[in-house]
């Protein structure tokens, strides 16, 4: 009696972690919104706020119909190493009950969380002149079946791509991404890359004339949002051990291990910055933290501290080099989401392949034979693990560009994939949503608008 | 000893939920200042956001001292139906203590911040005329005392309206509100709505030369507001079942449910606003999120997922009309308070009646007779529950109807109702508070304000 | 073998329950980050910003490789009273992982919430004119070096200040202070008076002609701030308790005086405000919800409620009356943060001689002799706790002097704790951080300025 009654508890608690994960990353939502808004000029503000409203609208819309089904509709009689194929619209009832113990319904919500966030990336890359339905076509697509799909490849115990898979993992190790740095930053990222290069710049981006108008409007809405994101994340991170009762010396290092990446990723950048610059500049230093923390989602849970460090260096690193590169190309990314998620998300997927440390793997999944982990430590079967790693970066991105490519060039020829010129000039909230975003009166408060605010 | 391990653990679990649960919902405080204060004219955002903050002070002491007696304050030896009658001020201290089991006093916070936000619903409303004294006085009414009276009703074991009702339920059934769309947000909306009807538009609201100058002044803090309250939404719906560790399978039900219903109130108002007004309207999409969320409060432990998106779908719908409405008689409510409360809550009330699904009554009741449920399901009793949520309705209504009526109308006798005019077109935060919101100097920074920010 | 699953499941439990409260208590970074940015003029927005992003990462790296150590890098067999010597880096790995049950790593990521708050409270401070460089040694000294050596000397059971220490109490009682009015605020408050003292008054603050244009540029964002700052505190309070398992009935009173003592500062100071001024000041308001907040962390699980809405009144008062003796002495301190503090810090860990009710200690600690409580409870040795109460304000202050002074004057000395007068005036932003925070353009969407936003 005393063992069920551990177990029901065992269960209650599991499913109170899932519940206030998913409520606390849900707030990302919120971060990325101010993120974006405020990095936009002010007469897009209310349309990029109200896209990070729809986005969790349509993406939660997708997942309970099809995308839970998709990542994890497998069952030990049905499955397959490419994609779910059960559990449509969370049914047959009364088999989804019985799934995954009592927490089947609090793991949809935990997970559509991350469904939302991997398709909201795209959405400060391509704000400003891809038109609302060209956004939510693409956040249909990402959100509804790329997110899916990849996640069914690394996270699904069937996967083919998954180092948890039961049996018959790729190279004898499969791929490690706890928190997603390969499922939700490199599938959003390289959603994001796609899609700026085919809606193009915003109309006088790169010209002599106008290119200094496109300042971010209001540097400390991008903060709040850094704020929010950075709270989010160290959540986002720690939660996806998802079964606490079990995994909690695993969150632990969760905790540790994304507080120093996200340090070293922001102090990093702060050197870069002034060496560079002269400055210290703002947004490079939120961009910083936010490199690292985006290193570190597929390493937290079986790296040490010192590979924490280096992964959060190397991330924002990376970034810097990417922005560079963004910048010689011309190409136009008022958030710089594809050299922060795409970028410092690879890099993150990657260095697992070198820092994850053996025995935190055999923790992680005991009861196996080898635990192939990092280069820095050899053990079994070197490099089989960076491998894996590999074969997931370029999986992930070939499958965004299969299914995000067809679908806005085909906006493209229907001619709804970016604003018109005059359009673009005008503003998204003034063209397309009936009124701007900020509204002040000033003549009844003061004669003199000029000392009074 | 294992046992007596477990029963404590249980307990622990319990009181932490409803910690963390508060702790969330209480941010839904910060949600309705960002709203409000964002949807009224500049010149009020300071004195909105200081009634924001004086409501948490007004409502926790009164539900100290008074509120939360008047709801749960029924021992089995002390109750009655329609009012507590012990633990004022949660004396006498040993008998509260044991009360409820070792959750009290986390019980006791839980309750706070629902009775906070009921009482800060219709602050919104009144905006930018009601006077600061009159806005204080109406949520000691609404917090202090309309809501405890009510949960008392619908929540109390002992309460006759109540579904949970130990014997003697109205009509055999009983009402079923599991979050509030009745107690918290038909008591704050009908207070809201009554308080706007007293006292009156703002000065030049409806003058054909002045009606445009009434728009949000700053619409991303009316959609960070939006977010904040969805995220705090999850949790507020979720947390009602409050025994997590017995009502966790429930639970999940609750977050896929207030998902669906908030995603499904917000595509709806999509539509409608692209069909009605050929823009997709910000703020309407907002409402609708709301609209949804609102309405699945009192059936999401207790819907299938399919009725959780026709909740959503018609309460959005009911906020519309209820919209129309509000314009064509020429009331005057800066935040659709009492369109998304009062409209979309008796949505929600009284739809619970068509979709509760009998099984799921049987898990959070078990043990009895009979179990009536939605009409769609016929089943026990086919109309008593729908009957009682028709009672239910009427019932708060009228309670707070004559609870607040004659403190509104003293005030206006008394003449400290509403600002004057001067007042008015001061602006609250000028003359009331002595001083602006927004105070930017520009001189320094930079020669030519126009093109600098 | 159920016993041990209660055992694995307490942990477990105490595990999610840090790290929630850890995710809640970082958020109040934002909210100290909001309350600053709208505080200071608009020219120094996103360096105010800035400074509240790199905070964590200073303080997260510090308190990783040393802060922890110094703490509660202490073991039965390495200890001293006055600092932790061990565990430096959390090394020896094997070590630590067994240190503190299971939830070592979750500890340290809760209690660098902690520190970074403390080291966080002398930016608003200094803000303006304090150079970069010099606040960033600034929170070294404040949350690296001071708050770990507080956090020994009262928190850790070998500090020779802590009331928990295993033998040999000061006075036989030791100082009490749960959440920190002391370790925390009294710490962060004293190191915000010297660093006013020493970077002394922005340029142009006590002239006649341009006193008048150091308004708070954006008090919506003050009160964001201070909303996002209570809900924090709530968690801050409650979760000090640390090992929930045990000690949720005394986390459930640190809600209800957490609640209690903000809700009656408030109101205290709104009193005050309409009988001073003649005028609700928002910004007093506020102000006075948070020195309640802050005189209740040192008591908040030990006190009776008629006791915490006493400490609520009495900070609130404290910090009017500093605030009085800020403006007299003209020390500039833009978020009035030492009166915060320190002033509201002081009160709360005073009051606690007074107020600390014997049965409630006899419940955190259970088995000793004697419980030196309150004076207003006579009870064991009457005014033990009091005299340790004293002790520990004097020392906790000598030490943040004995170690930031000599920093800040060192910079001086070098010619870089004060930002030149050309800097101030043209703003820390556009000086040293390449631009601006806002940037509005307004030629496109309108030919009118005035009438438009």
């Amino acid at each position: 009696a005393a063992a069920a009654g551990v177990a029901k508890l065992a269960d209650a608690t599991n499913s109170m972690f899932l519940l206030f994960a998913g409520a606390l990353i849900f707030q990302m939502q919120l971060g990325f919104a101010l993120l974006v808004t405020g990095a936009v000029r002010n007469k897009s503000a209310a349309s990029v706020m109200l896209l990070h409203v729809v986005a969790p609208c349509v993406v939660g819309l997708c997942y309970f119909l099809f995308g839970f089904a998709m990542a994890f509709g497998s069952t030990p009689d049905a499955n397959n190493p490419v994609i779910g194929s059960t559990f449509w619209a969370l049914q047959p009832r009364d088999a989804f009950d019985s799934f995954s113990g009592s927490v089947s319904l609090a793991l949809v919500w935990f997970q559509f969380t991350f469904a939302t966030i991997c398709a909201t990336i795209l959405l400060g890359a391509v704000s400003e002149r891809a038109t609302f339905v060209a956004s939510i076509f693409s956040m249909v697509v990402v959100g509804g079946l790329a997110f899916p799909t990849v996640s069914h490849w690394l996270w699904s115990e069937y996967g083919w791509l998954s180092y948890g898979k039961l049996s018959g993992r790729l190279f004898g190790s499969g791929a490690f991404d706890l928190a997603g740095s390969g499922v939700v930053h490199v599938t959003g990222g390289a959603a994001a890359l796609i899609a700026v290069i085919l809606v193009g710049p915003r109309v006088g981006r790169y010209d002599e004339a106008t290119r200094d108008s496109f300042s971010a409007h209001n540097v400390t809405l991008v903060c709040q949002g850094t704020f929010v994101l950075w709270a989010g994340f160290v959540v986002f991170n720690s939660s996806s051990v998802m079964v606490i009762t079990e995994s909690f010396v695993a969150a632990g290092r969760c905790l540790i291990n994304t507080l120093l990446a996200g340090c070293t990723g922001g102090l990093t950048m702060l050197a870069i910055s002034r060496l560079v610059s002269s400055h210290y500049s703002v947004l490079d230093v939120m961009n910083g933290v936010l490199a690292g923390l985006v290193g570190i989602c597929s390493s937290c849970s079986i790296v040490l501290p010192y590979s924490a460090i280096l992964t959060g260096s190397v991330c924002s690193l990376i970034f810097f080099f990417c922005e560079k590169a963004m910048l010689r190309f011309q190409i136009d990314d008022p958030v710089s989401a594809a050299s922060l998620h795409l970028g410092a998300g690879i890099g993150g997927l990657l260095l697992t392949g070198f820092t994850a440390y053996p025995p935190y793997l055999r923790d992680a999944f005991p009861g196996r034979d080898s635990y192939p982990g990092g280069l820095f430590y050899g053990g079994d079967a070197p490099g089989a693990l960076l491998g894996a790693q590999v074969v997931a970066t370029i999986s992930i991105i070939a499958l965004v560009c299969l299914l995000l490519t067809p679908v806005l060039l085909g906006l493209k020829l229907c001619g709804v994939l970016v604003y018109s010129e005059e359009e673009q000039l005008m503003g998204a909230d003034e063209a397309i949503h009936g009124g701007a975003a900020y509204n002040f009166n000033a003549e009844e408060t003061s004669a003199d608008l000029l000392t009074t605010w």
